[in-house]
């Protein structure tokens, strides 16, 4: 599997933590020391498929290929649109709604690390000759489920969306080394938005902003992931014998970044960071990390990426990748 | 890939035609005339989750299997209890919180027809040697998203779950046969709730019946159904040189079936229906007709499966598979 092309899209808007300070009254420099984030971009007039359609006509041009050039669409999100159709086919809509396209449209949601399962599933289509190109997107808004009384996760997310698109290669050495995934379910209930399904449906649990916003339980999600991440990255690194250029993280938070950089296995490997301008974007933080260490020339073609994330769930997920543009 | 074991869950209260007549003046020969359905069972106290942890529960027992033997679980279904985390990582909490237990637990939606990719999926993952034995779960609740002052849609839906436990096997004959998925665009806005996520969100837009209700254009979807099924099913089984012994379709409406009875392809082999007792279930639709079908004996060890279904995208999606226990 070579990478074909690579593109992102962020909201219009802006929102600095002067802006938070100003409007929430939540101090600037506690976000930044806390959370780690400066700014993060919050969707105004965009909503899911649009980002996810500007981040994928970007890596189409990257690639220099048209939509008609795919052979399967893969969204990667958490959040969506609508609850249905899924949210592959809306972007799929976007692009054409002729007849003579007629790839399949499938969504794959392992939260937060939704992006590093899709690729292994694209990889695996790839690998047993099932398609050609693949075109894997993540594409989130957050930010309208975030409670201002909850100042940490309200300042911690951002909204954002990006693309990938890959192929086959005869390059042996280009694409995933090693796949791992964990769900560690003592943690199932630590990361979750109670309102919104079947539980508390709007229907009989009109919306409330606390009912309807993200909850987490920080302290225990860092103390299970500190505990499990260590054998893990063992694990999943152990199956390659290629030394790491680059660890591709979720950007959770400036703990978990913390956390994670602490970890023999990636000691000395340079983290890409993008929390600081970015927020967390759930299942977009990866590819947006990706994306943009490829496209500033960082990530270079033949380089050794570990894509390594936690999820709500609570699961970690992570590959082991060469770069390849070929 | 074989199949260890099967199992269904269905809610306690069933309604009937007659139920729906006196509570919503809808006549009930009406409902069974037009819309194919006599009863359907409607969630009370389950819930999305609870479904699916009693359906893999009997999927489990068929199998003569713990939940420990499993090496992956994964999710394909339409409607949440939580928008985060993903419904399999729930499931799997109702069974095990223990840390020497961490399956991976992946979501997977193509709306109506996950299960079938899904089941894709699994015998990809199995193929590859990753995993020994798989879960598939679909579990439904659509009845919360129903509006009586559309008295087809009202009267069509059922809530429900299906589970299958897929496993390697030496047998060559045993398994997926051919696999095909295609999402046709024009009709990706012809079925869609349209309440609920980013677009209309809880926030902006307060839970109003016909908003957060699902709604399709049956006429529309029927003639691209009508257009595209008889070249995609032809498709689909020239790829295998095995008479088919059954179809086991989404129970997408009467109409539908009907449609699917007349095509060429599947013209002399009987159809599994559970329409008239199950209602529409989404997702849960092809596993619990299945499941159903392998229970009452119908469907047989050896015998060569269609599987088969539209969704919301629009998409149409096929399985020709083997049934086999061993």
């Amino acid at each position: 599997m070579q990478f074909k092309g690579v593109g992102k899209a962020l909201p219009e808007l802006v929102r600095t933590n002067a802006d938070i300070e100003r409007d929430y009254g939540i101090r600037a420099d506690w976000i930044y020391n806390r959370v780690g984030v400066r700014q993060r971009h919050i969707a105004t007039h965009e909503n899911n498929t649009s980002l996810a359609v500007d981040a994928l006509k970007r890596a189409l041009e990257d690639a220099g290929m048209e939509f008609g050039d795919l052979d399967c669409l893969i969204s990667a999100s958490v959040t969506f649109d609508y609850v249905l159709p899924n949210r592959s086919s809306l972007i799929k809509h976007a692009f054409t709604r002729n007849r003579d396209n007629e790839i399949p449209c499938v969504d794959i949601n392992t939260v937060c690390t939704s992006f590093i399962t899709a690729l292994d599933y694209a990889a695996c289509q790839i690998a047993s000759g099932n398609f050609r190109n693949v075109a894997v997107v993540s594409s989130e808004i957050g930010s309208k489920g975030l409670n201002p009384k909850s100042p940490e996760t309200f300042s911690l997310f951002g909204d954002g969306a990006a693309a990938v698109i890959v192929s086959t290669t005869e390059n042996e050495e280009a694409g995933v080394r090693s796949y791992r995934m964990k769900t560690y379910s003592d943690g199932a209930y630590d990361t979750i938005i109670p309102g919104g399904g079947n539980v508390n449906h709007p229907k009989d649990h009109p919306y409330e902003q606390e009912l309807y916003s993200f909850q987490m339980r920080g302290p225990r999600l860092l103390k299970l992931a500190n505990s499990v991440l260590p054998n893990f990255m063992q694990e999943l690194t152990a199956e390659s014998d290629q030394p790491l250029n680059w660890v591709v993280p979720h950007q959770a938070s400036r703990m978990g970044l913390k956390l994670l950089s602490g970890i023999k296995t990636v000691r000395n490997t340079p983290i890409v960071q993008t929390l600081e301008n970015h927020g967390n974007c759930i299942a977009a933080s990866v590819p947006l990390a990706f994306v943009t260490a490829v496209e500033d020339g960082r990530i270079q073609d033949g380089d050794h990426c570990l894509l390594i994330g936690t999820a709500a769930g609570m699961s970690v997920c992570g590959m082991n990748l060469t770069y390849a543009t070929s």
